[in-house]
């Protein structure tokens, strides 16, 4: 029997709005974000699809977004887990800066290594910026030595690869539809483990925002069809 | 040490406008439905009230309160639990009438009966209508015996507690602050049984909405304060 998992990345931040790097960073949709995720929820209502359950980020941009899709495909009743787990890729000292001035100051080269590398990580945010991050709520529930202090893609993957692993693809061998709505990189990370992509190519994977992507699997979790609605 | 459990029946709703009977028809919220939660969020957050957990039941009207309530009190992060046992009471064949229809038809001394007695059961929906119920994605994992054909207060409470006790009861007892977005009678059946309230006394209990009720309880879960926001 064939199973069903659904991508929906949210859609345009007001960081996105404003070339900043985000990442951990809660920021809100901006008002194209909203219609975004408000058009992947008609798109899903339009082709059928019908959840068993919804996986997303503890950032608010991945959680509106859900809420939104849910209640356009009229399916606010599904159950809906939050996780740190599926964050967005943190982005270290670069977070809150502007993408020009930060090629300005670090030089293109460099922003282009930390974007586009797998493995280079972003300079590390210091101790009161980390401090800051480890007591919020959203946080609390996390062992500290967990919570990082600037991400690559690859490290990204192996904090959402064990989540996806015991939670997810669970759900998917027990039969049931899975949506999960978050991160560029996080989705990154997971349709890397899925589609079985190198370390050299997942960098050239772009999912496009607001766009909900399908996978049909096999018994065994490969990839029968990939489409987007 | 005391715990902490919130209120929030949700608002208006296109079918309370109208002046029908709602029961389990999952009707969305009215505009001024909407602003009630949002007001509700703000409240909560003047207030400083961190949640740990939220329930909510699986009709719309509740779901988006409580979407909004998170939204607005900048914590869309906290996990969300969804069941039927915390449904509106299901009103029966009365569902979709109106309130002046139903008084005309069967007598306002009737229609005040199934609205005030505590264990006096409305008419029956009949067998088409329970299948349509029972086969909507939301309940497809609930035993159809089960899945109510009519309920009163006390039959309301009997399906609501089980979960109060092994689920909201337990968090509070592990000191986690608990919100719960539902409805007038699933909300009166669990106040009923955290304020000891007699079968007589319950029906006159009125939980206003949009309004953030707060129980301060203590380590036997007794009401220790009750107030407003």
């Amino acid at each position: 029997m064939t199973k069903t998992l659904v991508f929906v990345r949210h859609g345009q931040s007001e960081w996105n709005l404003a070339n900043l790097f985000t990442g951990w960073k809660d920021v809100d949709l901006s008002e194209k974000g909203v219609q975004e995720a408000i058009e992947a929820g008609k798109k899903i209502k339009e082709a059928g699809i019908e959840f068993d359950v919804a996986y997303t980020s503890v950032l608010k941009r991945a959680n509106k977004t859900l809420n939104y899709v849910l209640e356009y495909s009229d399916q606010l009743h599904v159950p809906v887990y939050k996780t740190w787990r599926l964050n967005e890729r943190h982005y270290g000292a670069l977070q809150g800066l502007n993408k020009k001035e930060t090629a300005d100051k670090y030089g293109e080269e460099q922003v282009h290594i930390w974007r586009r590398s797998y493995d280079v990580l972003p300079p590390a945010i210091d101790d009161e910026t980390f401090e800051a991050l480890a007591s919020e709520p959203k946080y609390k529930t996390v062992p500290k030595d967990l919570i990082p202090r600037g991400e690559n893609l690859k490290t990204t993957l192996e904090r959402c690869l064990p989540y996806y692993e015991d939670h997810i693809a669970k759900d998917l061998l027990e039969n049931k539809t899975v949506i999960i709505a978050a991160h560029g990189n996080s989705l990154r990370a997971i349709a890397k483990h899925i589609e079985k992509i190198s370390d050299e190519d997942i960098m050239d994977l772009e999912i496009p925002t607001g766009k909900p992507l399908v996978y049909t699997l096999d018994d065994d979790l490969n990839v029968i069809e990939k489409k987007y609605l």
